[in-house]
């Protein structure tokens, strides 16, 4: 390798006359980029057997996303991978929290044998969260012993986000054995601001990726945490935040997608969205890219890739036009990524364990002043709003007030119900596995037995995704762990967009999976439901529904 | 902690009213900062047990020096601590590579036990490169599996400047081994460019602070390096590299001193004299204050320090403006350092073994084209000059042609003698035991005579510089190696005056004995002179005195 840098042997491959993003400058290089086994050897007057012309074309290193859970995507790893890798992503900083919540360490053993098989590079944090809270117990509880075990793996960067704020900040025991697992740990913070973000860092956390308004994530640079600057299917904070990235503080910013559908994935593309969402709202494409690439690299430790120079991996792809950014050609390791077939997924074990809750289950009592959650356009926090009602008026489509049930899949036990606005259905359900971070089955819709019959074909399906309309009923069947299909990606995205047409037909807002899948979430602001009922994220404890 | 980063419970103390660099935005906040433990807990809205006032003020945190040989202070590591700490460094990142390549591991252990002791943090790299050549065997030969045993000792941060080029540049094994050490390798090749600096990069080497040239120095940022911006008592490039600083490159640059006298850290500063100099060729204040902060703690993976943010360390300095930065108050760990007293030092063993070379053992006979090595002002570089002359004409006072003897310490053995343009002494000598990095003993002179006893009274003193002007002698004793002194540092300076005295006396440049201590250096272009005699950095050999 170093006779081929010097040029004293041939380069595998050379591709000439390219502009060649430099992450360090932060301008673009003219020159000749050659590749040798997989790696760089220098941009130069190189000489290749073979030889790609590049002339007016824009050389990138290889996407970074910094933050996600693949299994958000409903696709598989290898599946997520495969169609990831042609936006030009060629690594991606996961947590494996979902199937961990599910399925614990058999869980997190499934996601890292695709480290291996995958058309990228996933790479991995131990979720530090499983479950999210002490309450909120799904299929696993992940203590620092069962951690440990994982890490040193091939893949493990180090613990992924701590999302318990009130655990680190009581300084609780089992959360401090789990931060001194690695010198790498994300943070999860939305909100968190003044001495009790002093403290959170001060406790060892690194990064947020939480932010929604533009003082939050300068609070946060300020106080020296990384920003990963989100853009999922709900979570999009570009635009909001974008103003924070500037060439002094561009090596602290970061992409991240955290929670994205396959079909958004597939229309709309993943971290080369972002440099594009990034570009639209004023950003210049030279700091876009630097915070795709060299910035998540340097983030986690990451010195072979991030960058074009000599020795790093030849992870890159070409683009037209770094304004639009269109995605022409991806390069791993220096070999181009194709688009590839399916590859054939491997069986998860069955995980949902409960029956159909009877109409007693699901049914509520009493009036006054109703605790009801309060859906925010574009966003996974949520408002605790007031209504005044009586259980009979539920649900309540001039308000826009619908039931939402929450059903143990672990085993049978009764359900949690909770109130939602936002929703905006006028008849008809949806339900799905997916209800971050236990993943029970959670339904919302406009009548008890439509609600129970979604519920029914969630368990029928070994999880899945369904919407019923009057008589019809759309599956998508999510066979591993309840929260991904090992369905070949397009035919995910065609299933989703069924179900989405469904959903719109139903009169509802855009996308009601992913804002009903965070329902469950008690890491995040303002009001939850849980299996066990509503939950007060600011209070941190389990509610009555009515106040009185 | 996290109770008192809470405000829950009292700081140690609180700086209030004060400007405090936030290298994360190179911006300064305001506010008062609080310190437990040693540690920052944050700037808010904190009460202390003491407080101090700040109003006015400015708290830059402490200064770190990313590349520094101790021993060219003339100083113990203790000494050399005490007396940059008063100017605000609290870290420096050592390469004991000047002891090692006297004592080996005997002289890496003597460094590394004042680790505990010393005023600043003072964290090392292994040497790499002892002896600099494998031709230029000093005291010690340092293999990687000699280093493997202090490798992981606390303290030890990775791999120090890898000097050898054309050894990385063969794949020599042994280098190879080394650079396995650690996954942080500094670099150094000063004026490598093209596809063997590719090649040298792709190797493995990280940073590059023997740049001189605007173009060099753009061109290894460019591929990637960490580029440490030096100012030394000779090595001064601020001046040529510093427009090479902006706010997208910052995160990249960072200051070193390399090798800096005693008198003129005692005068002219540390790593303050740094951002002094940047500020006055025209850098901000701020990029220039990230240099010395953040960014080198950034590229040694020191999370715990380079910023004055929730958890790390409270290292910090206080001055009255940025601009001028003059250091008023330096603290550590939250403590403020004073003005100390000398701590009485450790001996170290006799190292020089030699005895007084013969007249003829210095003698010269030829004439012809003679190669001269020709003195560069301010750079350790030189150039390779000819001159038309015949051995009885040196020295040829009127064309500064003066002779250059190295005589090994390590045993009785023939005297390397070579040609040096640039002392312009009128009369007189000057001879010392420090001459990188094999630290034989190295002296020029007007006179056979004088030059000869300059070498006796080193050797006498185990280890001295010593300047001879006619019946007046002068020595800074060299005890501890025949390197550093164990005297305390004002006395260093104050004798160093005295040697630099004599020696302006002599009708030469300033700072002789440091060009002189770097004659020896063959990993430095283009000419240089060892035991063995002359030697031609170009083409790596040893080469006549005379070309025919």
């Amino acid at each position: 390798m170093i006779d081929a840098a010097r040029g004293l042997e041939p380069a595998d491959v050379v591709f000439e006359n390219a502009s060649v993003f430099n992450p360090f400058t932060c301008l673009w290089d003219e020159g000749s980029l050659a590749i040798k086994n997989g790696h760089v050897l220098g941009i130069g007057d190189y000489s290749g057997k073979m030889v790609q012309d590049c002339t007016g074309q824009y050389i990138v290193p290889g996407l970074i996303d910094a933050h996600v859970h693949i299994e958000s995507s409903l696709l598989t790893p290898t599946e997520y991978a495969r169609l990831v890798a042609l936006h030009g992503t060629t690594t991606v900083i996961a947590d494996p929290h979902e199937i961990a919540n599910v399925a614990g360490s058999t869980g997190m053993a499934y996601m890292l044998t695709a480290h291996e098989r995958a058309a990228i590079d996933i790479l991995y944090l131990l979720p530090s969260c499983v479950p999210a809270t002490p309450a909120d117990v799904g299929g696993a509880v992940l203590e620092a012993d069962d951690l440990r075990r994982f890490n040193g793996d091939d893949g493990i960067l180090g613990l992924g986000e701590m999302m318990n704020v009130p655990g680190v900040l009581a300084a609780d025991p089992g959360i401090a054995a789990k931060l001194h697992l690695s010198c790498i740990r994300d943070g999860h913070a939305p909100g968190l601001t003044g001495k009790d973000l002093n403290a959170y860092i001060l406790a060892g956390l690194q990064s947020d990726h939480e932010c929604t308004t533009f003082a939050e994530a300068e609070e946060k640079l300020k106080k020296g945490m990384y920003i990963f600057i989100r853009e999922g299917s709900t979570e999009q904070n570009i635009e909001e935040l974008i103003p924070l990235v500037t060439p002094a503080t561009v090596s602290r910013c970061c992409f991240a997608t955290d929670d994205c559908h396959a079909d958004l994935l597939m229309d709309a593309g993943h971290i080369d969205r972002c440099i594009r969402r990034a570009v639209a709202h004023g950003l210049s494409p030279e700091l876009a890219i630097r915070m795709a690439t060299l910035s998540p690299a340097e983030r986690f430790g990451l010195s072979d890739r991030g960058a074009l120079a000599p020795g790093r991996r030849a992870d890159f792809c070409i683009v037209d036009d770094p304004e639009t950014f269109v995605v022409r050609q991806v390069f791993r390791n220096g070999t181009e990524i194709k688009a590839s077939s399916h590859v054939p997924q491997v069986p998860f074990p069955p995980s949902v364990h409960c029956s159909v809750p009877s109409r007693e289950a699901i049914s509520i009592s009493g009036n006054g002043s109703a605790r009801v959650i309060g859906l925010v356009p574009d966003q996974i926090v949520t408002t605790s709003l007031r209504y005044d009602c009586s259980a009979e008026d539920i649900p309540d489509l001039d308000r826009d007030i619908l039931k939402v049930v929450v059903c143990n899949r672990y085993r049978d036990a009764p359900c949690g119900i909770g109130l939602a606005h936002g929703f905006a259905f006028r008849e008809g359900s949806i339900a799905c596995s997916i209800s971050h971070d236990a993943h029970n089955i959670i339904a919302v819709g406009t009548s008890d037995d439509a609600i129970l019959q979604a519920i029914h074909q969630v368990i029928r399906a070994q999880g899945a995704m369904v919407a019923v309309l009057g008589m019809e009923t759309v599956i998508l069947p999510l066979d591993c762990a309840g929260l991904m299909s090992t369905l070949p990606y397009p035919e995910v995205a065609r299933r989703l967009k069924v179900l989405h047409d469904v959903a719109r037909k139903m009169g509802g807002i855009e996308n009601p999976f992913m804002y009903l899948s965070f329902l469950a979430l008690t890491v995040i602001p303002s009001l939850r439901v849980t299996d066990r009922g509503v939950f007060d994220g600011e209070s941190f404890r389990d509610v009555p529904l009515f106040l009185d």
